[in-house]
C-alpha cells in the first residue's frame, strides 16, 4: 500500500514524538522511535509498516474486545451498569462518579472498564482467558499472550485501580471480590500484540459484527453501537479532538498503540509508544491524521 | 417517502411525549402532540411528513450555522477561544469553565456559543443577521426570521447566560460588551423556522461543503470537522446515547427539533416540542433512531 | 448540676430526634430515645443526667484523641500530610482529594483520620492499642474497649475507607499496607465509651494540655490547635452552624455523640443517637446549644 | 503598649512580605512595606503602633460590617439566603453556588456578601451610604469614607462579580438590578479607613453588641454568632490555619488589613499590604500569631 509508505516517511521527518508513560518501568523503557501501521481489509488481509509485527503492550486498546464480549453474552443489561457517554476533563473522573452513584460514565475509562470485566467475569469466571482465547483466533495469532512483566507491574501500581473498584464496590456495582477482579483487569491491561494482529481482531467491528471465522459476534446493531462508543469516548479526553481530526472509531492505549474502524471497508492499527499530554500516541495520530486524509476514508 | 409515513404513524401510537421546555413561556405553551420530520436530498428536495412545514423555535440548532460561519471567516484561530470536546455532565459546565480558564469545551455549551457568536460580531458587525440572511439563502425561505416574541422571553430570563458570558469576560475571553453580546445570542436563539427550512439549510453538511447555489461554503475538510462535533456534542449530556442510537451527527434544540446528516446521502430534520430530561425531543430521537434502523443509514 | 436537670427534661420534651446511622447494623437498631449528658470538671470530677454512664459507639470522636496522640509525638512534621482548612461540601472530598495531590484537608474527614492513623501506626506499631490505652487512663477506666461486633460490622461495610486509602497511598501519602491500616481505623471507630468516660478523657483539651494524672500530654499551644481545628472541622459539613450556634470547640461521631470543650473551664459530652441529615446528633446539638445560651459559657 | 513595639520590631526584620494585590492598579501599587497594627480597648482606647493611623483600602473586611447591618435588621431570616458554612477550596466557589442552587456558602465570599449587599439594599435603599454612616460613627471619625479610584478600578474589573450576581439572580437569589447591586458592592470594597478606626469600629463585637454610643447594636447572641462566622470563615480558604495560628476571629482584606477580636477584652486591626497565595497579609497574620502567642489571648 503506497499510502502506508508515504505515511511512514512522513511520521519518520516529523519532529516530536511525545514521551512514552512512565507509570511503570516496563513501558517507560521503550524506544521512542518506534513505529508500525496495518491496515486489515474485510477478508483479514493484513497491509503494514515499519514495526506492524513488533508486539507492543496493548493496555486500554483490550476495553474494546471485553465490551465486545461482555455485550455480546449480556446484551442491553450492561448499560444499567455503565453509561455511555463522554466523560469530560479526567479531572472530574470521582466526582462525576460519586454524582452518578458509583456508575462510570462509559466503558472505556478505566472504572467503566473495571465494571466491565467485573461482569465478563461473573459470565465466564475468566474474563481474562476469554478475552485471550478471543483475541488469539480473531487476530488468527495462537501466540498472543499476556506480559507476565507489565502484569506484575501493573499489579505493583494498582493503588489508584484499587480505589476505583473500591468506590464502585461500596455502590454495590462490582459483583466480585477486589482483588480477584484487579488480578483479570491488570491482566487485560497486559496483553502483547502487534499492530498486524489487533488490525485483524478489530474486523469483526468493519464486518459488522462478523468474526474472523465467519460467525456472528455482534448483530449490526451491536456493531454499530460499539463503533459509536468509541467514536465519542475512544481517545480519553481528546475524543472531539481526534473526531475533529480522524473522523474514525478509534480506541487508544497508553501502550501507544491506537485501533480505527472505517465501518464496511478495513480497520487500521498504529503504533508509536510517545504520548501526548492526553495520553494519546503522537505519531499515531499524526498518522491516521494522514490516512484519512489522503485516502478521503471518514465516517462524516 | 414511505418511511416517513411508518415512522409518523408509529410515533403517534408511542406512549409519551417528554414535556416541552418552561423556561420560557413562549415554549411552554406548545401543543406536544405535533410532530414533524423531513429529509432533504443533496440536490434540495425535500420529503416530509407530519408537521414538517410549521415553523418552530430552532433554539440552539442555530449553533451548528453559527459555527459553520465563523469557521469558514475565521479557520482553524477559533479554536483557540473555544474547545471542541464533549463537556461530560452539564452538572461540571462552570467548575469546567474555571478549571479550563475561560475556554469553554466545545461550541455547542452555551458557553461556547456565546464565544462564537462574540467572534461572528467581531468579524461582521451583526451576528445574527449575517445567520438569519444565511439561513434563508440555504434554506430558500426568504421569509426566515427572528421570532420577537422568544428573543424577549429570552432576554427576560438570560441571567444565566449573562453570568457566563461575565465569567467568559473576566478571563478576556469576550470581546464585545456583554449586552450586545446577549442581544446578538439570544436573536439566535430565537429564529423560527419549519423542519423544511432546516433541513434544506443543513444541506452543505451532506455536501462535502457546498452551498444550496453551488458555492463552496466549508472545504471538505470543515464540512467533515462540523460534522465530528455534531457527533461528539451535539445533544447535550446525551451525545453518546445518540450516536449510539442514531448514529449520526445530530444537534438538537430546546424548542424540540434535531438536524441530523447522513455525509454525502441526505439531511434530516424532526420537530416534536416534548423533551427528555437532556433536553432532546422524546419523538424526535425515536423518529432518528427508527429512520437509521429502517434504512441502514448510519455513519458507523 | 440543675443546668443539666433542666437541659435533659427540655430535650425529652422536643419532638423529632433524627434517625440513628445505619451503615451499620450495630448503629441502626439503636433506641434513639436515648440521651446522655456529662460536663468533667478540670479535676475530673463528672456531672451527668440521663444515660451519662450507657456506653455507646464513640465513633469519629476519637479522631481528636488519635490526632493528639499523634501530634503530641510527631510535632508540626504532621501537617505535611494532612492539612487544617475546613473541607467545605462533603460531596467535594474526592474531588478536593484528587486537587490537592492526597493530601486531605482536615485530620477529621475520614481520608485525613487515615492519614494520621497511618502515621500513628509507624510511630508506634499499634495505632489502636495505643488509642485504648490513652483513653483508659485519660477516662480513668480501665474497662473502656473496642466493640468487636461494630468492628465487624464496619470491616463489611469498608469499601469506601478503603476507596481513599488506596487513592491516598496512590499518590504516596499512607505508608501501611492498606489492609493493616484499615484495621487499625476500623478499631478506632469501634471504641465504645460512656459520656462520663470520654467528657473526662478529653479533659486535657481544657486544661492546655496537662494530662489526668498531671502530665504534660500536649503544649498549651498545641492543645489550643486542636481545639481550633475542632472548631473549625469537628461537625462535618455543620462546623459554621455548630460554632454559630453552640460557640465550642466540638467533635461529633455517627455513633450519637458529641465532645465540647470550654478551655480553661470543663469538658461536656453528649449522647443521643439520632442523627440530622449531616451527621450529627439532633438531641446532641440542642443540648449543647442550650449549655451555653443558660450558662452564657461560649469562646465568643 | 511594649507588645505592640515588640512586634512591629520583629515584623520589620523578617524576611518575606508577600505581594499586594495586583487585580486593580490602586492596589498594585501600594507600599509592602507599610505595617501598622492598632488594639481599641473596650472603652475605646486605641494603642498603636507604625502606620496605624494611615488610610488604606478596607475591601472584604466591610463584609463584617454589612453583615451585622443586615442581621440587625433582618435577624435570622437572613440565612434562608445565605449559608455560615466555611466554603472549602476557592476553586469550588462557582460549582457550589450551582449545586446549593444559587445560595452562597457563607456572607464572606464575595458571592455571600452579594446577597447580603443586596438585602441591606432592600432594607435601607442605600447599602452603602448606610455601612459608611455606621463606619463614621463606630470609628468615631466623620472623615472615613470611599475611595472614589478604588471603586471606579473595582467596577472596571467587575466581570467576575457581575457573573456571581446574575447566576444567583437566575436562581432568583438577588432582588435588585445586578448593575445596582454591583454599584453598591464595588462602593463597599472601597472604604478607605485605618487601623484606628477599624479596631474601634468593631469594638462592639468585644462588647457583645453594645455600640459605641452604648446602645444596642446586636443581641448578645448576635454578636457571638458573628465572631463565629468570622473564626470558621473570615479569611478565605485559611479559616483553619488562621484559627490554628492566631485563636482569634477575624475577617481580612485583599488591601492587607485584618480585623481580630478578643470578646470581652479588645478588638485589633493589623495593615501590611503583602499578601500570602490565599490572600491574607503576610505580615498582619504573622502579627495577630506574635499578638496571642505573647498575650496568651485567645478564645481557646
Amino acid at each position: 500500500m503506497p499510502v502506508l509508505e508515504q505515511i511512514a516517511v512522513e511520521i519518520a521527518a516529523a519532529p516530536g514524538r511525545g514521551t512514552p508513560a512512565d507509570y511503570i518501568p516496563a513501558l517507560a523503557t521503550t524506544d521512542p522511535r518506534q513505529f508500525g501501521m496495518a491496515v486489515a481489509e474485510l477478508d483479514g488481509t493484513v497491509y503494514g509498516v515499519g514495526d506492524w509485527e513488533t508486539p507492543f503492550s496493548a493496555q486500554s486498546i483490550t476495553k474494546v474486545f471485553t465490551l465486545a464480549l461482555c455485550l455480546s453474552m449480556e446484551g442491553e443489561g450492561l448499560w444499567e451498569h455503565v453509561g455511555r457517554e463522554p466523560s469530560g476533563n479526567p479531572f472530574n473522573s470521582l466526582v462525576q462518579l460519586e454524582y452518578e452513584n458509583g456508575i462510570p460514565r462509559n466503558p472505556f475509562i478505566n472504572a467503566g472498564a473495571l465494571v466491565v470485566t467485573d461482569r465478563l467475569h461473573s459470565l465466564t469466571g475468566d474474563a481474562s482467558g476469554t478475552l485471550r482465547d478471543f483475541l488469539r483466533v480473531e487476530s488468527g495469532n495462537p501466540d498472543l499472550d499476556f506480559d507476565e512483566q507489565v502484569w506484575a507491574s501493573e499489579t505493583a501500581n494498582g493503588d489508584r485501580n484499587a480505589a476505583l473498584a473500591h468506590f464502585m464496590a461500596s455502590y454495590h456495582n462490582i459483583a466480585n471480590p477486589v482483588p480477584v477482579l484487579l488480578d483479570e483487569y491488570f491482566h487485560q491491561c497486559a496483553i502483547e500484540a502487534s499492530c498486524a494482529d489487533l488490525a485483524r481482531a478489530a474486523g469483526f467491528l468493519a464486518r459488522h459484527g462478523i468474526g474472523a471465522e465467519g460467525d456472528i459476534l455482534l448483530t449490526r446493531s451491536q456493531a454499530k453501537q460499539i463503533n459509536a462508543v468509541m467514536l465519542t469516548c475512544g481517545t480519553y479526553d481528546a475524543a472531539g479532538d481526534f473526531a475533529y481530526r480522524v473522523g474514525l472509531p478509534g480506541k487508544s492505549g497508553v501502550g501507544g498503540g491506537i485501533i480505527a474502524v472505517v465501518p464496511g471497508h478495513c480497520t487500521l492499527c498504529v503504533w508509536g509508544p510517545g504520548l501526548d499530554e492526553r495520553g494519546n500516541s503522537v505519531s499515531g495520530v499524526a498518522a491516521l491524521d494522514r490516512f484519512t486524509t489522503l485516502t478521503g476514508l471518514s465516517v462524516f
